[in-house]
């Protein structure tokens, strides 16, 4: 599909699947995750049985103007590295003074939040429920359901994606299974 | 409900009929549409029979910053004033150079719009479509469907929205019924 961000368009979701025809998906398998899970033996043991999909997201590719919109669908698949649910890798905006919506279609899940000065919060969403990332806080999207969790997102075209403070520093909490559901504990590697 | 625009929160929509109940609606009747459809006295006689919402929305009051995200629901009703379906006012963003999205979530709709040099567009989406407003584009949301035409829509925050524009000219084309199917026609009452 070609377009140009200047006219008109439509763009097509399953809102059963979130699965768009419109782009390819970019796919992140366990392997591309090594380091982000707290316990890095039970992530090697998945792998080397099936290196399968955690989270895969339809993205439309809209130029990075500040007056624009980038949005899409993102589907993170059920599943535990040891304790600890699939999710996504996480991220600061570039333009930290930025905000993003989630609108959850499928699925349960949960948007785990922090901001550079440590402030920690979490919000639980299913089917209809929106969650508001506010400016400044990187966002992970966790599966704590049996179910795809799947959401359609909206940032500012221009926000930009810092992957690398998490990548290097880690969330300040992990999201794990408890006996039968989910709690937020602390992420004893957390790195200052 | 009561939240910091700069602390998480959740927001929550039925996915079937569009309603939020963290927010009272906005209610537009048949009565405050006035002037906007091509055809005065079957308007007045449907009002006179009973003045029926046209449609409604739930926007969630986000404070207007460049960097955070207005978004919500509408629901446009099914029905027609003569030919003409139901429909919303429209409006140009006030800083004009600002793009909205609108997923459609149930029935079948027409997004209008045009830009202030006159060029035209129209767009039709049904669940899962999504339709792109263009930076500098009016737009007008039109049922062309027998179900409440349902969508999710997000702007930056501080957009803003100028009604008068089209309260005082119009859009250059009109969405009709004929034939038993829609047609986009020039509207005999434009004026530059």
């Amino acid at each position: 599909m070609s377009y140009s961000v200047d006219k008109s368009s439509v763009f097509s979701f399953d809102l059963e699947t979130g699965i768009s025809k419109d782009r390819p998906p970019t796919k992140r398998y366990l392997s591309n995750l090594r380091g982000l899970f707290a316990d890095n033996a039970a992530l090697e043991v998945l792998i080397k049985k099936e290196d399968s999909v955690v989270y895969e997201f339809y993205e439309m590719g809209i130029p990075e103007n500040p007056g624009d919109l980038a949005f899409g669908t993102s589907i993170c698949y059920p599943g535990k590295v040891g304790s600890e649910y699939f999710m996504t890798k996480g991220h600061f905006h570039t333009i930290l003074d930025t905000a993003e919506v989630y609108l959850c279609i499928k699925g349960r899940g949960l948007i785990l939040m922090e901001s550079p000065e440590g402030d920690c919060s979490y919000e639980v969403i299913a089917p209809g429920k929106m969650a508001y990332v506010p400016k400044r806080y990187a966002h992970r999207s966790v599966n704590i359901g049996k179910e795809p969790f799947i959401q359609f997102f909206t940032f500012r075209a221009d926000a930009g994606h810092d992957y690398g403070t998490i990548e290097t520093r880690g969330f300040r909490k992990l999201v794990v299974e408890q006996n039968g559901d989910f709690a937020v504990i602390d992420n004893p590697k957390w790195k200052a």
